[in-house]
């Protein structure tokens, strides 16, 4: 383990990046985390989740104190693997510090987060603000991968011990180009489809005796893809349906199939939930002339819900804090893809914020260390001011 | 080989159906015939095609006779797979007679137009018509599968050898209902086409740094499917394209794909070329919106051309002699699928005549004896009336 000063983070950073803790394989980290949280005065838990059609997933919870405001950092020590050795400059799993950068898999996404926390901590301990509040970290080893016995399932569980929160913030790479410029306060959902049309199959050159349904097919694509949503949000862009896939798989050239299917993800902002879009989605059917063919819509998999936090309490001491040190408001996003920060917010306000992730899921991932000092010091800042702070 | 009278077609039959001539196994069906045809004074030959990506095919050439007005015979002797022999009542290659039905694979498609055919020389030699011309067959033992080295090749292997034909009847089952009522005299042609249209691949919460091809793709079905080509002409019915398939294959959810594949089937009437279809399609192309994708169009396999038959001539001897054997008037048709007729009517003027084809391919396929021998009646009273007849 690297010497530590105290509010550094690091050399918490370089000990983590060596665990090449490629999900699901922990390779040591919660140990490093463990080493750390506990002299700091938190109780650790760690509580593997299995099943579900997933393998078996490690989690830690850490919690300190008992009163006061309680807040949460999410996150997640797993990596995606290095790719083709080839493309590294250095080996991922030995960091090292060039030009101000230091070099590793996970480096930006997101060991650099759960160590500038920690480093934050620290400081807020030994400035006093920590005892003013209750803090816990909630860690999962999948973000990565199948994230199905992670940080959903834990944060249930902290639920169900009796655990509640009033902020959470997930430390996954949310800045657009340097630290501190975007908090991410909420994320569109997402939503898959899937709709078999069916006719009757036969002989192409009979085709009174058929019905063929691939141009119900292409109607129905049209009326998906070509009919807006909605117009976005306040904080939202519109949301956006995409047509993935087509199928029909037949490769004779003189038959005329019995069915065709259409697969398509919607992203869909605070407008909608998956209910309200199922509505539309039966809408856009409808639109469309069946020609006597069935028309079959089903949802793929468990469509992840939109959500905002709210943009006072939480959000605006970090937004205040960031704007004082950097001297620049930070953007309210709710640009990107899907994160863990959906499994959190049912349960209280949360935002995204971290890095800038450039290089995240690269050959040569790397953040500045100066950046990584930097959002340490924004995290002991909020942790300082929002346990005093009038805001929820 | 069963006891024959001259003139009974269905002793023949018998004998070619108890060869298991699935193709390309020809399993002795070419002995049956030599033995039969080269008594009644035809030479002939057997020549095996192959190559062009498929097997080798055996097939027959026959020809009795020098002057007058040259007749071809054109048919197969191949036969589809039994399939499931529990759907069978009896062995498919063991004739059966039962309720004056012969029983067996072939029995309608086509080992039937050959045994009448031959059964109607038989006749003809002894009323003396035979000798006013010459009668020639071309017989393959595949036109159920590839028939890549089949009937085309033996017609231009014919014509190589200085064989040319006046009139050529192919013994397909052409009739709907009874024999008699329906002469095919042309058919449809067939073109298969295919359009890749190649967008750019993305994530789907990004979808403005992709652009999704299926869209056009729905656009290029619906443009293709939904526009007439024309309204059909005298003889033939309406030239139609259907969809045959639409393909993708992105498994992947969150993924925008970089292209998608139609592949559509044409049978065009005596309006169109292959070629001038090819700028229909193009047309058709254009009118849709590409949106930035690129889209390709390319023909799939080898075309074939629609043809029609002259209606005087053989076609109308032909027609005079069932409407004065049956009483009526058979129908001039150009309906159904592709035929071998399609390689002879470039060389001369080509009709499908031959028994009703209700259980052709199917299990416990049979047909009428009484309708054989009313074929083998009908072909010898064309070939005693066409040789004396003005009509060409």
């Amino acid at each position: 383990m690297s010497a530590r000063a105290k509010g550094d983070p690091v050399p918490l950073l370089s000990d983590l990046i060596a665990c090449p803790s490629v999900t699901p394989a922990e390779a040591g980290v919660f140990d490093v985390l463990e080493a750390v949280l506990e002299p700091l005065g938190f109780a650790t838990t760690r509580v593997v989740f299995e099943g579900d059609g997933s393998y078996p997933v490690g989690n830690l919870f850490a919690i300190r104190g008992t009163g006061g405001k309680r807040l949460l950092f999410a996150g997640h020590t797993d990596v995606v693997p290095p790719g083709d050795m080839g493309d590294w400059t250095g080996p991922p799993f030995a960091p090292e510090i060039r030009d101000g950068r230091i070099f590793g898999r996970g480096a930006a996404d997101m060991k650099s987060g759960i160590a500038a926390f920690v480093a934050a901590v620290e400081t807020a301990i030994a400035d006093g603000s920590a005892d003013q509040g209750t803090i816990a970290l909630a860690i999962t080893n999948d973000e990565e991968a199948d994230a199905v016995n992670g940080t959903e399932k834990l944060i249930a569980w902290a639920r169900a011990q009796g655990h509640e929160f009033d902020f959470a913030i997930v430390g996954e790479p949310s800045a657009t180009a340097t630290v501190g410029d975007s908090i991410k306060v909420g994320r569109r959902g997402s939503l898959n489809g899937q709709i078999v049309v069916t006719g009757l199959q036969g002989h192409v050159a009979y085709p009174d005796k058929a019905n063929n349904p691939l141009p119900v097919v292409a109607g129905l694509v049209t009326a998906l893809s070509r009919t807006p949503i909605d117009e976005g949000t306040e904080h939202f862009p519109r949301s956006n349906l995409e047509v993935t896939s087509i199928d029909v798989g037949n490769q004779t050239t003189n038959v005329i199939p019995a069915r065709g299917t259409i697969r398509f993800n919607i992203r869909f902002n605070d407008l909608w939930t998956p209910e309200s879009l199922g509505d539309w989605i039966a809408g856009r059917i409808a639109s469309v002339e069946a020609r006597g063919c069935e028309i079959a819509f089903s949802r793929v998999g468990r469509p992840s819900r939109s959500f905002l936090s709210p943009l006072g309490g939480g959000v605006e001491t970090l937004a205040g804090v960031i704007e004082t040190a950097t001297g620049s408001r930070p953007q309210l996003s709710t640009g990107g893809g899907t994160s863990d920060a959906r499994f959190i917010a049912s349960y209280c306000p949360v935002v995204e914020f971290g890095l800038p992730g450039a290089t995240m899921h690269k050959a040569d991932e790397n953040v500045l260390v100066t950046d990584v000092r930097q959002l340490a010091d924004l995290y002991a800042r909020f942790i300082a001011a929002w346990f005093v702070s009038g805001n929820d």
